[in-house]
């Protein structure tokens, strides 16, 4: 599928603002790939289709992961996280996508997990920081994946947890894993 | 075994800045325990034996730990963990202490666990709050606890855990699902 195919089928799925994001996510994720050596073509397409299933009505993307057997505990957390792992399986099946890296890069996207991909990495970093994010610690952010995708990889998991906890909200466990498994397996 | 015995078994296990930081806990353990009715008695008892195996050996405790089946993740991570759950086993076999709720308040002390009981949330809380402690934000949980016993445990276990995340330290796992834990069962 090429990259026009691909934005004209999920331009259907989103508003303006979020198709916007999209096409935000989606050169950043090039931009990463080309930089940390990962395929262009496949961070491009998880990429466009990383928040297909974002404005699915909840009780649909909660039917799914229940008759789909994905991990249960995602139904006592904050429902934003839905859509990641909703959206791997319909880019699969409506979309007819079955690349498994292209679509773990998008069930993976909000949650992150212990082990992720360098693709896996490059979506949950250019989400996070393509151009028309504004919050605070995002310049940080992008200053430090010029250097290392694993410490801006920290910092913007430390920076959504820490958001959480401020806020008194649970932090699914998959992102406290996540940040774990990252500063105990770091390089350098 | 009353008081006195109690503390001059722990002095010799400590050092005289350690000793009385647990004589601070106690006291602190005893005014929380009366204030939300828990036993005083095994308060008193579990505050003064907390930090019975802070000065041992890490080689003694990874022993102990490996031996005697502590979880084995442990040892993954940071050492001063290691002294609460090494503390509980030798209090019961060296003081001779059987009374499971204090070994656990013991045991439970650094790490905290989901579903803490009213004495472990306790000893928590003393250890962090003593009079003896200085660092940012212990004001704010003496605040809290004049009014919540939780709320005042989720700030501690929150501080905690960004503290560590703020060095870019790893976690250890039941910190974090007592976070969520405390977070998603509060009342109110």
């Amino acid at each position: 599928m090429n990259r026009d195919e691909a934005l004209a089928i999920v331009k259907k799925q989103l508003t303006e603002h979020r198709y916007l994001h999209t096409v935000g996510v989606m050169e950043t994720a090039i931009k990463l790939a080309d930089k940390y050596g990962a395929d262009k073509k496949k961070a491009e397409l998880a990429a466009i289709f990383h928040d297909y299933a974002k404005f699915r009505p909840k009780e649909e993307m909660k039917e799914i992961i229940i008759r789909e057997g994905m991990p249960g505990d995602l139904l006592d957390y904050n429902s934003e996280l839905w859509h990641a792992p909703v959206g791997a399986f319909l880019t699969e099946k409506e979309a007819g996508i079955n690349d498994i890296e292209v679509l773990d890069a998008i069930r993976y996207h909000t949650s992150g997990r212990p082990g992720m991909t360098l693709l896996e990495k490059i979506i949950y970093l250019a989400d996070y920081i393509e151009p028309g994010r504004h919050f605070p610690g995002v310049d940080e952010v992008r200053d430090l994946v010029q250097t290392s995708l694993d410490i801006a990889l920290i910092k913007s998991v430390q920076n959504t947890i820490m958001f959480l906890m401020k806020k008194g909200q649970p932090v699914f466990p998959a992102s406290f894993q996540t940040y774990n498994d990252l500063v105990m397996n770091k390089g350098d």
